[in-house]
């Protein structure tokens, strides 16, 4: 099967790919919005990290796009900086993508690096200028015959990325995705909501706010439940929530117990 | 008075900070949490847009740092394309903050412009190489005389930034921040927390979710509340919340109507 994912091969989305699918032909595209409109047989996209939150283009492209999710991979980020040149001293720029530079921000401010952005942690590895350092993944580093300056530069070693796998064959699993788009805000509506899942015994493990994009203060909610859709108590939860909400059902999958 | 902000002048922030106060003495800063930590009376930070969500290194620094918030401002985005060239179709890369690389996403891809993140708007305008644009304020471009190639590039006109005041005198008004640390999660928990608002009459204007970086799966929130941290009926809900949850009050402050 075709996986598209963030390239250049070499990404973290490359790596989750890899740990998810046993074998896969790889499709690396220039961006998200590509890999989930790819005519691959499923994609992976970045999702959150304990350090720098969600990714925001990642949760819109849920509500946007007609995807379905069939599965979650968490990976562990272990950052090296990577350069053509031997030493440390000699870096005063640091390039990667936004939220790996994110993920450094103690490193690269006891340093005082200026900061580069790139599409992604592989590509910065790949065009490297005098005293430029990219953060990356020891495989990217390797690949592009780089100098390892020092590992693990991010500022906490718990640091995990979540993906999501979007379209592939439906799926049954302990967790479903879904999107609320309440409209127009009235008092306690948020609660009101909520109350609908715990009212029904359905858990929630993430919730996330985003702008709708239509002015300050309009926002929908992407909300992971603790159960499969086709289960009764979901059924009933989102009939509940229904009565205050428009609710997309993104789909089922196998929580990640990494 | 002074007030810190991410400089240099003629950033976004320096204009809110020129909307909130009648005159004040502008202490630029190179990051937002310099501004927050700087000496200065008071400091303007960014902290949601409609169009990219919120700024999470500013949530972060909320929850992180003693900080009261005292007031904020809403500032139109308008971004214009300026450049040394004279002509859109010498553009070869775009230069900006990351956010506001975010709210021109579809110009850029139209264009298929390369990407190149700076630490402000403003800063942005100030070094560029040849066929580079900036993507800034009008008057970051008139500061640094540059032609402007396009007007209006952002994704949509409805583009707003909500700023936060931090420090200066405690303030009386009609919203409240605070952030919920709820430490081990159960089911139902998120859902009893607001209840304890709805409950007590006290809406909510804003909830964000962010990871308390300790790991996947672990979150704090941060909340606006429309009610002074006087009122009674905020006092209760607190006290509610406080049977589930670590509460810090951040401070009281009118809400931008605009």
């Amino acid at each position: 099967m075709k996986v598209a994912f963030l390239g250049p091969k070499g990404t973290y989305t490359h790596q989750a790919a890899s740990e998810y699918f046993e074998s896969f032909e790889p499709v690396p595209c220039d961006s998200v919005e590509d890999a989930v409109e790819s005519d691959a047989d499923a994609a992976v996209i970045p999702f959150e990290n304990s350090l720098g939150g969600s990714v925001g283009e990642s949760v819109d492209l849920l509500r946007d796009k007609d995807l379905t999710v069939t599965g979650e991979q968490n990976v562990e980020i272990s950052h090296v900086l990577a350069s053509r040149s031997e030493t440390i001293e000699d870096i005063e720029k640091v390039v990667s993508h936004p939220q790996a530079l994110t993920q450094c921000r103690k490193k690269i401010k006891e340093h005082g690096w200026d900061e580069k952005e790139s599409s992604s942690t592989a590509s910065a590895a790949m065009s490297l200028d005098d005293g430029e350092a990219a953060i990356c993944s020891a495989k990217a580093a390797e690949i592009n015959g780089l100098n390892i300056l020092s590992e693990n530069v991010q500022d906490k070693s718990s640091n995990t990325t979540r993906f999501l796998i979007i379209g592939g064959k439906e799926q049954k699993g302990d967790k479903t995705s879904l999107i609320l788009e309440p409209g127009k805000d009235r008092p306690g509506l948020l609660a009101n909501m909520l109350s609908c899942f715990s009212g029904h015994s359905v858990n929630l493990a993430y919730i996330q706010s985003r702008p709708t994009r239509d002015g300050l203060g309009n926002y929908y909610f992407y909300i992971e439940a603790e159960q499969d859709k086709g289960s009764e108590e979901f059924e009933n939860a989102v009939k509940c929530v229904e009565t205050y909400s428009e609710v997309k059902v993104l789909g089922s999958f196998k929580g990640d117990k990494k």
